[in-house]
């Protein structure tokens, strides 16, 4: 998840990424009390934080846009943290709130830790639910399946979830989270460390992928997902903001290929705003670039080139089909994206 | 010139260069009142700076390393500015100061002005001469011709002065000085207008260069030197620090054969410090990189590739011939080279 100003992340210490702490389960039957029901909950993201990402491209793929609404918060946040200033009056139409904190505030009143996003939020009290980024897309795919359009993938199939589990832990550890580690390390070693941790693990994730189109069975699961949500920041933020620099994503052939991949498949590509996603980093994380200027490259335009990944065979969305397209309310704007 | 710790270049203005300060120049009458004479000046050099390592590679090119000693400098330069921490008893042996700045104040007590490399110094009396680092090389082409080894190629030929003046002015505008500008820009316009300069003057020369082994004639001139020492940098830190991240110089084929041909050239790479010049820029800079944390990329094997730019012709050395191998205490540490 992404909280606070990012600022808060710097430390004597070792970065450390706080644990989600509101960890309600919204399931099918209600066994932790928020049953799942069409229109009842509100999803709020911002499309600049990976965390958050996930669950954009989740309830893409899974068709899930009448039945959880989304709103996006502002790319920037303030000293109150993530902002609805891109809705009219700088509040959220749904919620009637200016700022994400006054939903945390609903649920613990002077809630002392950050306030981070996704977050689900229960839309007739306009308490949060939810911030709980590892389980909420999980729940997405096997506990709304009610709700899911017709011909949406599985995404979390009871068969691999063994083996899902296990690529994500690492993808976490050394990619998703990764990154971060590198990014805001204040020292030479621990920078170090965490950086050749991510390229390792890309080394390593690049050979699985050379001779398979997904990274666990043969249809995109929640694996690819959370790989695509680094993998697409990488050279427009990690490679330069967070000096995981030894090479771009689109000089790894394979890696980049698979990331072009999944970019141009429904869903996916669609839910990107690269503009947001520069100006979050560069802005937001005066740390580490004082200026706060947001760099021109780079040069996004091979994001839509052939990727040849068909040739690997694969069913992208199993017996499943494509997402329709993108609601459009919920359209990017052209700006900042290939 | 590299002057100061670098930070003095933040203000609330555009960044601005400053011209050199001390300008007399050493010439084969002496009709400046400094003859050329072997053995009585020394370079005085940073390897991370670009504006140095221009010396550098003409006087290894022209084979001036017995008539002009070289002293080179600590890549981090403390508060009191470049030092010889890299010698033993941090002195440099033949001068026997710790600071570059005392042979400034030799020249000229109390100095008000920054002290930078290049600079070459009057070895009996130890006073600075020069740190005019737009004439320094051409002078030392044109002015000390009699103490070029056999062989030496003409830098500077007279027939082509005009050409190379004219390339060389667009080339330090925005190439060579547009990526300081994009640098230590501290406004988001100023910025991209810097660094849409850079990449617009890079595509241009990429142009230029497509057919041509060289920019102006068909042999190695001091063109090519002043364009070499920006390319040699530029994904080691322009891409990243400076945030001339459009395009990393190996994603464009002709600059990136073209850098990889002279780098190969006996002269060019052989002068290069990557670890001098990476340490210099992400250390110092502690405005543009609070941590000082300097990345472990990019990776720099490529250097070493093939280039087939012998393909289109030209004669790298005119009618002369490469020089020969570095001085044993020369050489430059294996660290950090490819």
């Amino acid at each position: 998840m992404s909280e606070g100003n990012g600022n808060s992340a710097y430390g004597r210490k070792a970065f450390k990424r706080s644990r989600s702490h509101f960890t309600d389960r919204i399931t099918a039957d209600g066994r932790d009390g928020r049953p799942v029901e069409a229109g009842r909950y509100r999803l709020i993201a911002s499309r600049a934080c990976p965390w958050a990402s996930r669950a954009l491209v989740s309830r893409r793929l899974l068709g899930l846009e009448d039945a959880l609404s989304l709103g996006v918060v502002d790319p920037v946040q303030d000293d109150r943290s993530w902002r609805f200033t891109l809705d009219p009056d700088g509040r959220d139409p749904v919620l009637g709130i200016r700022y994400l904190s006054e939903a945390y505030d609903a649920r613990q009143p002077e809630y002392p830790g950050g306030v981070s996003v996704p977050a689900i939020v229960d839309v007739p009290s306009g308490k949060l639910v939810t911030n709980d980024y590892q389980q909420l897309t999980l729940d997405l795919a096997t506990e709304w399946k009610a709700l899911h359009r017709q011909g949406a993938p599985d995404l979390y199939p009871a068969g691999l979830r063994d083996e899902i589990d296990e690529v994500m832990a690492d993808i976490y550890e050394d990619v998703n989270n990764g990154v971060y580690r590198a990014g805001f390390a204040t020292g030479q070693k621990e920078y170090e460390a965490a950086c050749a941790g991510v390229f390792h693990r890309l080394e390593l994730l690049g050979q699985r992928l050379a001779d398979r189109r997904h990274l666990v069975g043969d249809s995109i699961t929640e694996a690819d997902i959370r790989l695509f949500t680094t993998l697409v920041r990488f050279d427009a933020v990690y490679h330069g903001h967070f000096k995981c620099n030894r090479w771009k994503l689109t000089e790894h052939p394979v890696l980049w290929a698979y990331a072009r991949d999944l970019y141009q498949t429904p869903g996916f590509g669609d839910t990107v705003d690269f503009d947001h996603i520069k100006r979050h980093y560069y802005q937001v994380h005066t740390g580490i670039n004082p200026t706060g200027i947001v760099p021109l490259g780079p040069d996004l335009a091979g994001w839509l080139t052939p990727h040849h990944r068909e040739r690997l065979g694969g069913r992208p969305f199993g017996d499943g089909t494509p997402p329709g397209p993108v609601r459009e309310d919920e359209e990017i704007p052209a700006q900042g994206r290939p």
